[in-house]
C-alpha cells in the first residue's frame, strides 16, 4: 500500500516515524506545505483550501490511504476533505487521543494558538473525563523555532519556560501538535515532573486496522515541499535519521 | 488626504509612526494581514494574492495612497500592485534605503528569508556602493516574536546573539523589515557598536512629496486585521502610545 501524509513542515514526520516503525513494508509520500507554514493562526478557510489542495497532490501519487498529520489541519479540514475524498482521509483528532489518559488527572495540554481556541481537543477530554483539572496553553513560537532548526537552542529553554510556567503542578501533558514531539526534552525540561503524552502514537494503529490486505510497495519514501528544499532536506535527515537523495519543489494548485 | 497601510501585522506600524508624524492632519487606514502573517518565507504568488487582495480592500475604504509597509510584499508585489492600481502605491524599496548609507562602509543588513534570497536589496547596495563590505543575515524568528508581544524576553536576547554573532565588526546595520525597528533596543543590545540604521525612515519624506495639496481629512486612524483583533488592539495600542478603541476583523476577497 501507498500512504501519503501531509503537514505544514517537518510536525508529521513524528507521524511518519511511527508508521515506518509500525508498516515498514509500506510506500510512504509525505508532502511539507512549508510554504504555507506555519498553520497554526492561519483562517479556518485558508487552511482547508490548503489541505484539499494537499490532498490532491498525493491523490495524483496513487496513494491508498491519506493522513493529515497536523492537529491544526485535522480540526478545521480533516470532515470536509474525507467528505471528497474516496480514500481513508485520517486526521489527528480522535477519542483514542483522549484516552491516552487512563484515571482522572491534573493536565495541560499544548497545542497552537488555532487548535487550543476551537476548544475541540478540551470538550473531547471533558467528555471523557468530566472530573478532569485541565489547562490550556497555545505555544506559537514553537513551530517556528522547530522549524528553524533551532530544536536544542538555550533562547528555546527560556520560550519553554514562559510558556509552560502555569503547568508547574501538572501530572500529565498532552502534545496536541505534530511538531511538538521534535522538541519533548525541551518540554521535559521545563517541568521535569510531568509525564509527556504524544499525541501521534495512536495513529500507527489507527492506520494498520485500515490496511487489511497490506499488498507490499517497495521503495524508499518519496518527500515533496512547496519551498526550500535544502533546507527540508538538512532537517529531515537529521530528525528520520535515514538517507533523503531527494526531495522535490512542487506547486499546489486548485 | 486618506492613507492606506499595509502589512502582514504589526510592523507596518513603525512606518505608520513616522507618517503620523510627519503628517498629522491625514487620515490613515491601516490594515494588518494577521491570517497571513508571517509573510518572509511564503511563495511569491501567495504575497502577490494577498497584496492585491489588501490593496483591493484599502481602495474600498476610498484611500488616495497606499503604502505597502512590508518590505517582504514590496519585494514581491509592489510594481504588479501599482500596474493595476489607479492611485499611487509604494514600497518599501526605493533607491532612497540605499542612499541612508554615506560612505563606503561595513555594512549588515537583516531581513526576512524572502527578502535576503531575493538578493534584490544587495543588488541596490552593491550598485550604489561598489566597495561596501556587505553581509547579509535572514532572522526569520524576529517576526513570530514580535507578533507574539515578546519583544523584550531574554530569550529574544539570546536570538539575537545567535543570529548577529556573524555581524560583530560592522559599522552599519540595516534594518529591510518594517517589524525589525520594534526590537531595536534588542538588536543594539548584541551590537552595541553598531550604528542601526531604520529602512523605513524615508517612507514619509515620499508620501509627503506626492501629497501636494492636501485637503485635510479629520478622524482617528482605522485599523482592520484578517484574525484575532484582541491581540492586536492590544499590542499596537501599546506600541503606537494612543487610544484603540476599535479594530476590525474583516475577510480579504479576490
Amino acid at each position: 500500500m501507498a500512504i501519503g501524509l501531509f503537514d505544514s513542515g517537518l510536525g508529521g514526520l513524528t507521524v511518519m516515524k511511527e508508521l515506518m516503525r509500525a508498516l515498514p513494508e509500506e510506500k510512504f509520500f509525505y508532502l511539507a506545505d512549508t510554504a504555507g507554514s506555519p498553520y497554526g493562526h492561519k483562517s479556518p478557510d485558508w487552511i482547508i483550501e490548503r489541505t484539499l489542495r494537499s490532498i490532491d497532490f498525493l491523490l495524483q501519487q496513487k496513494v491508498d490511504l491519506i493522513v493529515i498529520a497536523c492537529f491544526t489541519a485535522s480540526i478545521y479540514a480533516q470532515e470536509i476533505a474525507q467528505k471528497k475524498t474516496p480514500i481513508p482521509v485520517i486526521g489527528m483528532i480522535s477519542p483514542l487521543f483522549t484516552e491516552s489518559i487512563s484515571t482522572q488527572k491534573s493536565v495541560v495540554l499544548l497545542g497552537t494558538r488555532n487548535t487550543i481556541q476551537s476548544g475541540i481537543l478540551q470538550r473531547l477530554l471533558v467528555e471523557k473525563h468530566p472530573a478532569i483539572d485541565l489547562l490550556s496553553i497555545p505555544c506559537p513560537l514553537f513551530v517556528p523555532f522547530i522549524e528553524e532548526g533551532w530544536s536544542d537552542h538555550p533562547s528555546l529553554f527560556l520560550v519553554a519556560d514562559r510558556y509552560l510556567a502555569p503547568a508547574k503542578e501538572k501530572e500529565v501533558l498532552l502534545l496536541a501538535c505534530t511538531h511538538y514531539p521534535l522538541i519533548s526534552s525541551v518540554i521535559q525540561r521545563s517541568l521535569p515532573q510531568t509525564q509527556i503524552i504524544n499525541g501521534t502514537n495512536w495513529v500507527a494503529k489507527k492506520v494498520q486496522s485500515l490496511l487489511p490486505e497490506r499488498a507490499r510497495q517497495s521503495g524508499p519514501p518519496s518527500f515533496y515541499v512547496t519551498t526550500d528544499q535544502a533546507r527540508f532536506q538538512t532537517l529531515a535527515t537529521s530528525f528520520l535519521g535515514i538517507s533523503i537523495p531527494q526531495v522535490s519543489c512542487v506547486e499546489l494548485v486548485v
